[in-house]
């Protein structure tokens, strides 16, 4: 697997000064502790909010600070959770009158690092409330968690927190609200092929031509099925089922609705799955107040 | 190759399906012309811009319909020029008392059929002005082309004359401000891995694990050779020189500097070898006035 990389070890310090090359004046490259963060952070008249993760899930969660979103993200390196060190200096760092908000997907590494780091922050009087993300309905334990994983419902939180905190709500009104968010999103994935990190150089599992593994992870961990392809509808129907039945969602609810890519699949057929999973849905009775396709 | 797909011959309009049931209100969706246009077009105190040129580039151009960009997109097939007719019976919907600009990539096929939609066009009395994009340096003539192709410079032209004409700008204006544009855009492409149309579901080309292609051009047709895969730095340095010296660009100029994907390139790779060519246009003593990473 070809990829544009130069030593793998600067892969994620090198990605990270390009976004800040990128956006001049509007985001700062901390490389102490691998931390993107807004320029004008902390302001005390905002909670600010802090999320960590692995990196390899761009745009998640470097590539989504600024104004409305986050104010700070403290990566691992690819597909690792942050240092707990990294946590506590970028929290530091950003900390604000208003408080701290960790949003931490439901990963055991993910958790550990921020439970730890909460508890020294607040040893050192930073105030600090913790959001848990896990949407993913794929699998109750994996390779990764245990309970369900946090993927791509973390949009959803990060943007209804971040625009609130915009508007001066408090630390407790922001938690209150991710979790009311996260409890209400539901997601699943599925691939067709594997993944590969830039230090490794090859896919972490593989996939037959005629394969696809449905309900997968977002570091290639196991989901529920590895199937026989079947064509784009098929896909839909089934994911479809599987994330509405969850809730479950009934006919009348209004919904936003995404279909989020892993980094690889062209956008073209991500609106083609888009235009068929609106339809199922609305045939379903739900309202789609608000649609979002792209990685 | 694997991809997201139904019947490979419905692949275009259920995408052109997806991108108006995402987008309620803004986007219309003409499936006898292949023709996504704006809901609120035309507009009789504006020139109406239209662009096609085969699918399987996305987001160009059925993705960038909206205000301060394009009226319309009538694409053809993928990597296929549009049927004359569509161009014609795209443009009468579209048609705006301040006329019509055309923007054409210089292809062989695009160019055939909106130089005769042009004249089909006057002879309904319908006020047309046409630009044609040419800023890839790699090759003069190619398999699809007399002179240079038009690919990623597109951007700029319709940002361009997308926001003029918002502004009022009458259609000579446009017309020179779009070949203004096209006139200092230069950009160069390169490959890692052949690219698969739905329909054919495998690659055009192939390439050996350590290869690349340099110069190549957005349906695969040869670019300037091909070589060892290198790393990512000595690639951005690669095009950056054979970019930079083509207009020549010199130090002091002001550039906006763009690392544009081809669908399947993981963002966090485009922003590492944004960070690099930043460093190395900063260097020659260019001033990057605007970024833009992604697809």
């Amino acid at each position: 697997m070809k990829r544009f990389v130069n030593d793998p070890k600067n892969f994620v310090p090198e990605m990270l000064k390009g976004i800040e090359l990128a956006n001049p004046g509007k985001i700062k490259y901390v490389p102490e502790y691998n931390l993107i963060m807004r320029a004008d952070a902390p302001r005390d008249d905002k909670v600010s909010i802090v999320q960590g993760s692995g990196s390899g899930h761009e745009p998640a969660h470097v590539m989504i600070v600024g104004k409305g979103m986050l104010d700070g993200a403290c990566p691992g390196d690819v597909f690792s959770a942050p240092p707990t060190d990294y946590v506590v200096e970028s929290s530091k760092l950003l900390n604000s009158k208003k408080g701290v908000l960790h949003i931490v997907n439901n990963y055991t590494g993910d958790r550990m690092a921020f439970e730890m780091a909460a508890e020294l922050l607040e040893a050192e009087d930073v105030t600090i409330a913790t959001i848990f993300v896990d949407d993913d309905v794929a699998v109750q334990d994996s390779t990764y968690t245990v309970g369900r994983r946090g993927v791509a419902g973390n949009f959803f939180v990060i943007k209804a927190v971040g625009a609130a905190s915009e508007q001066g709500a408090n630390l407790d009104t922001l938690a209150a609200l991710g979790q009311k968010v996260n409890s209400v999103a539901r997601t699943m994935g599925m691939a067709l092929t594997g993944c590969t990190p830039p230090a490794k150089g090859e896919p972490l599992f593989s996939l037959e031509e005629d394969e696809m593994e449905m309900g997968i992870g977002i570091h290639g961990e196991p989901g529920r099925a590895r199937k026989k392809l079947v064509n784009a509808n098929e896909i839909v129907d089934e994911m479809l089922e599987a994330v509405v039945s969850d809730l479950p969602y009934k006919s009348g609810d209004e919904v936003a609705l995404m279909i989020n890519g892993l980094g690889g699949t062209p956008i073209s057929e991500l609106y083609l799955l888009y235009g068929y999973a609106h339809k199922q849905a609305a045939k379903r009775g739900l309202n789609i107040w608000r649609s979002y396709v792209g990685e």
